[in-house]
């Protein structure tokens, strides 16, 4: 039986949980790959689908790479116009891009960021796994990884590994929110507080 | 040789990087603790020495419980006077504590918090390590570990934990930053970015 298609957000964060600088600067990550690159050839492999935000697209472009190469690359923005859009497809609506990519076969995808994303993801019940690499610095201060909104969802560790650089891979399932579990997908019970 | 005394931040995270909610209510940490109760209790063993800063301290008041039992135990704050204080010494400093605490003799020194507090201790140099329960969930929005500061400040990973309810300890050791280090301990070369 294949596997189910999942959409996976897979990160990294300084260990006081940023995901870039308050200016979105990542050059906390610019530091010296170990052997095996932590996983990520092996990541990537599993993935054909890459989707980030307008901010993301917007980074890559200035760095003149977005998404990945081979890979189907996806942007979601209500601001940008479909004829600004290179190297890419425009997408409105996590729930509706959300409902083709699973109604469709293939690999898993990439969720690639930024906050918004996430978070829009996770509030629609649509994100299977949460994939931290947390790095061993402090920035101090930056953007949190989820958009800031109260919220409470459980997590599922399915496992840890530990590198040998000191970046640890936190890696999370997470089942759809109660109040929106849907027949077709294996809703987790709430857990009773203490 | 007797162990150099510590200074040692030991907090529970959610796995989105928070030590609170945003009005500082940590209701996502009440979960039944599972056997062994995290390793608390040696840890507990381990310190003779309480320290936590003014907003933890009235937290404790307002719960009917400051500090640990049968721990000295020391509220550090600029706005106190002695006379408010019960059931703990007031400091005024963090570099002139950690002086008279180095100074003395006996076990290692529990930072219990909050941000203000690790940031001001991690910025005077005087923070020896910091030990991560990063608990299994999001909280979307709330109160980063430290006090909002740019900085940049390697770790060194000494050890990872898993348990079995999902929480994962992250335990790390700092250096004194470059910039103040002292003769007496010892400092860890920059690490060159690549």
């Amino acid at each position: 039986m294949p596997t189910r298609r999942k959409i996976i957000a897979y990160l990294a964060t300084s260990a006081d949980g940023f995901i870039g600088r308050s200016d979105g600067a990542v050059d906390w990550l610019d530091r010296p790959w170990p052997k095996g690159a932590y996983g990520m050839p092996r990541f990537m492999a599993s993935v054909d689908t890459v989707v980030m935000g307008r901010k993301t697209y917007d980074f890559g472009r200035a760095h003149g790479t977005v998404g990945v190469p081979g890979k189907r690359t996806i942007v979601l923005s209500r601001s940008l116009r479909a004829e600004e859009v290179e190297g890419a497809e425009l997408w409105r609506s996590v729930p509706r891009l959300a409902k083709e990519l699973r109604a469709g076969k293939g690999k898993h995808v990439w969720v690639m960021g930024g906050a918004e994303i996430f978070g829009a993801f996770l509030d629609a019940g649509e994100l299977d796994e949460l994939i931290l690499n947390v790095v061993p610095v402090l920035i101090g201060e930056g953007i949190p990884l989820l958009g800031p909104k109260r919220r409470t969802r459980e997590l599922r560790l399915r496992s840890t590994r530990r590198f040998v650089d000191g970046v640890v891979r936190l890696h999370y399932e997470l089942s759809p929110p109660a109040a929106t579990g849907r027949g077709g997908r294996r809703r987790r019970p709430r857990r009773s507080p203490a």
